[in-house]
């Protein structure tokens, strides 16, 4: 029997950051030693405890039309594997394994077609996630993957496509898409499928399960950059409304699927806490419920992409999704600390060991990422197993039954649907751990060295202006500076709103508007909500206001024209924004901070439009 | 018996934030709870219990003239004072009270002058400070300050003074020029000064002490902005050259004189530990060093005024001294943990009550400051009550025989010469607390609130470059950004170096480079000094070098003319620097933390020179 990929590769393994071993971006650091989940299932070859997973007889009985999927405008993870093959890195999956051992790299003989029994696609169907034997279509075969499962290097999660086609999560999964994969895969052929199941060699696209098929419904107001994963954000006017944003509005990132999670209370999940000794203790969401003191915490989360179409539209093109404003949001969550719970499992937490450097949670849907494990157990970092967003059980969209809330901390670390936790010495070995949510400079758009930055972590300060309206009459509260400037005002007075937060649990001190494309400056007003607030530290924004008399700004040809609206935030460590997208350029578009501006144009503004507002950069 | 200053004050008093009470800017929001020193004292009037004080035998026999000291050019918590004075804030120190309570403010009849005895001022020096009634001259007059002393709201400073003229200090601390303060004076007054002893009706110049006349020798490598008191700071060769600045060149800010300590070891200086109760516990130096463990920490100590000359030059006027790039250094702490001492004295530090919010700290010279309690408590914070400096005690500038150092946070907090520790529900009520590091917005220069900005504690982002040299030939290691811009390389080889730090234990990850003003980026080498580092977090800098070619500028002739080096960082919440001054004006101007720009002189420009360097600044 040939070498499977993960003893191919645990032949020559070795760190990460030291030789250029086979990677596979999704899973990269395939590495020997035993902290990392994936690692552990890919050497222990135990028989895998199989988590609640979607079942896939929630599929409707007239499936809709299978189309592909938009992945390449979902961003996230799937961008960045796909970017990684294409460049010329010299981290080629092949190199380093070809040169250690040729041999295993060279085509293998297929199994012979001829004789293999033949399925109809109604038997395959019930070698689904829950039979003794599951099994996936590629192509025009069957799989037998039981003996797969405790070996593949993303876990269990590719139950999601047995009794089915594989291909619809290879889509997603890019990284499937090499002869490596294939050849193991071939390992397990078992049949073929029955020609009359078949259009142009492959299962017609009717009957392939699309794997957004159980997302939830969303609201209307959400602006959808893409559906399949849905990733969506909130609108200007829902997004400083209230203080705490309601779940339906809240922004939406999902890397893949919404899993399904049959139990109604949710209390019947579990999640799986690794230590670093390999010793686990397992909890059910009704066990942390049960067993753990509950606490409230008001915090923002924000995608790292916030404010990417700026960068995008002001700087150079950027990978990812083009989110604006809208990619972040404030909820009040509830559950058990992380930290009440690593100790119960038997964490030594005071003075965590070498081997005890990071937390790597992973959820149903097999997204994975990690933290610090000083910034878990911090007793003011309020890092929660959320189980209650604004009062209400999470939202599907936000995690039901229970995912991870990191204060202060980029969103990409609140794994959703968590379902394991990892004590480790190294971070999560994901491309959204070590790849997506990383700023390189400026000028490193070539040959990255991955390893060279930190994974976002704590956020920056940032600012926006969610809303721009004029009104008639000279306000009696303001006097702004613009009238510093032009010398001559128009008489409308402007009203602005919108959001200033940073990260690490940093309060907001002062915002500065300026209304002249930051010649003159004054500060708006902050909005007192700090009655809402809970936790330890300052986890949530802070909502801003402002009225000042619209500058008159002349044109070449004497007639007002456009100004610019600008808003940049200082936070309590007097971090400030960058003034320019320009010089934090970063081929992600991450933390796009620099100083938000809008453009106005005085001629068409009128009482109460805000809809000749567009965003506007800066050189 | 007239009422004394704090009588008066009792009778009316408030919230510093609610209503403008009586204020004296340098001890601000005198309260009638309990939990403040000066307070506590000024109300209970308990016997003072002398800490060891500077001893009037160490002057000289023949002390040199005494000239006026430069206090204006001193800075700080001074300059504040006096602009506090000059402001019209509203707040002078009358109103409230006199709306109050009129008759207490009118002039009172003086103490007849004739009967008085007449002293020598040899007389006087007998009443000195370890004197059981200590006697200050002010003008002609002797007075008797024993029963003053532990109502003094400065403390037992005012015994610096004692046994000769309080002139001096006066000029120090010039909240004491005003009527009130010789009301209470008056009060004490028990005698004239001889006739003979008199030139003009003052003591002579030559018989006055000089509070600086003690002040230790200071190296000829620091570049001293002002003698008196001591503000100095690190030459460029100095700053980066290694990664622990040598003590001799470390740079120096002293707000007032260097105490004199006569035990050598420094073991018998006390501190005393104030609890919200009221309770106090008492430590010597050799008690803390027996009882303790000690830590060893390395950390950077910058000033909040760091840089403020580039401010001035590129944006505005400021107030406070005129630091270039040095008024920041990084050294070797040993101590005790203040978490450690606080819990011994009694603390409870799981839960700070609501009465125990901030840790006040005062210093033998009157200095004080303070942080929030989670600063001082966190057991990742690494805050030390230091004894050692690069395995060296403190020498005398830096705080003989201890120190707080609040490692990541604005040097102003880390109280030399510490001699009293106040738990308390509010900050301390220094100037240098409340009013002089703080940042307000570009456009606020009149009528300030000063409770609205929070006091700097952790530090932002900043970075700067301290040497710059150019040599023959091409480097074979770098390929400069440079040469995409003009075309043309000079051909020349520039070689920087520098200094990139944030505060609040933040990593640095990146330092940009330009040479060509900021339109090309590069990335600067960080040297690996972590061997280096000790403690919880990276509270060090980050020293980098860059190497690059020399861009060809051309001038308007077609020669070539100058080149803008600059340099901008980024820490691990990927916070950056501002790009301009302009943005971030303050007042005091603190903070200056805009890119670093270094004017260079293509031309001029010659093999290993950096004479041809200055500072420049932006938009």
């Amino acid at each position: 029997m040939p070498a499977s990929l993960p003893q191919l590769l645990c032949r020559n393994v070795g760190k990460i950051a030291r030789c250029p071993v086979p990677k596979f971006p999704l899973f990269e650091s395939v590495d020997h030693r035993p902290p990392s989940c994936f690692v552990t299932r890919a050497f222990s070859f135990r028989t895998p405890t199989r988590a609640p997973l979607p079942k896939s007889t929630k599929i409707p009985p007239k499936p809709r039309a299978y189309r592909p999927f938009p992945i390449l405008a979902a961003g996230g993870g799937v961008v960045s594997i796909l970017l990684a093959f294409a460049q010329p890195t010299g981290q080629r999956p092949t190199d380093a394994a070809v040169a250690r051992n040729p041999k295993s790299l060279e085509p293998q003989t297929r199994g012979p077609d001829i004789g293999l029994p033949t399925y109809r696609l109604d038997e395959v169907k019930e070698h689904g996630p829950k039979s003794a034997r599951p099994w996936v279509v590629y192509e025009d075969k069957v799989y037998d993957i039981t003996d797969w499962i405790p070996a593949h290097p993303g876990g269990e999660v590719i139950l999601r496509a047995a009794g089915g086609s594989i291909e619809p999560y290879w889509d997603i999964f890019a990284i499937h898409k090499s002869p490596y994969v294939r050849e193991i895969l071939q390992q397990y052929v078992v049949g073929k499928v029955h020609p009359d199941d078949l259009e142009d060699g492959r299962p017609r696209m009717d009957t392939i399960e699309d794997p957004f098929v159980a997302d939830p419904t969303r609201d209307s107001r959400l602006l959808q950059l893409t559906s399949k994963p849905c990733n969506a954000e909130t609108a200007g006017e829902d997004l400083t409304g209230e203080f705490l944003t309601p779940n339906e509005v809240f922004y939406v990132r999902n890397h893949m699927w919404v899993p399904v999670v049959e139990d109604r209370t949710g209390d019947s999940h579990g999640i799986t806490i690794e230590l670093p000794d390999g010793q686990e203790k397992k909890y059910t969401v009704g066990d942390l419920k049960a067993r753990f003191k509950q606490y409230s915490v008001t915090a923002v989360l924000q995608c790292s992409g916030n404010r990417r179409k700026n960068m995008t539209d002001y700087a150079r093109k950027t990978n990812g999704l083009q989110w604006g404003v809208g990619a972040i949001s404030c909820a009040k969550w509830e559950g058990v600390r992380l930290r009440d719970v690593l100790v119960d499992a038997g964490l030594t937490v005071d003075e965590p060991s070498e081997d005890a450097q990071h937390v790597q949670f992973s959820g149903l849907e097999a997204y994975g990422a990690s933290i610090p494990i000083h910034a878990a157990l911090d007793p003011r970092g309020d890092v929660l197993l959320a189980f209650k967003m604004n009062d209400l059980p999470l939202p599907r969209d936000h995690g039901f039954p229970v995912r991870v809330i990191v204060p202060g901390t980029v969103a990409a670390r609140c794994v959703k649907w968590v379902n394991k936790i990892v004590i480790s010495d190294e971070e999560s070995n994901t491309s959204w751990q070590r790849r997506d949510y990383k700023c390189f400079g400026p000028n490193e758009t070539q040959n990255l060295d991955w390893d060279k930055y930190k994974s976002i972590q704590e956020m920056p300060v940032t600012s926006a202006i969610t809303r721009a309206r004029t009104k008639s009459g000279l306000s009696t509260q303001t006097t702004a500076p613009a009238t510093e400037v032009g010398g001559r005002a128009t008489g409308k007075v402007v009203e602005l709103e919108g959001y200033a937060y940073s990260g690490g649990g940093r309060d907001i001190q002062r915002v500065d508007v300026s209304l002249d494309g930051g010649l003159t400056w004054d500060q708006a007003k902050l909005l007192d909500d700090t009655h809402e607030e809970r936790g330890s530290k300052k986890w949530c924004w802070k909502r801003w206001t402002y009225e000042g008399i619209l500058p008159s700004v002349e044109g070449q040809d004497g007639h007002s024209t456009a100004t610019t609206f600008v808003v940049k935030a200082t936070d309590e460590a007097y971090n400030t924004q960058p003034q320019c997208y320009k010089t934090i350029y970063n081929l992600r578009g991450n933390l796009a901070t620099a100083w938000h501006r809008l453009e106005f144009d005085v001629a068409a503004g009128r009482d109460g439009q805000q809809d000749n507002v567009k965003a506007t950069g800066a050189v």
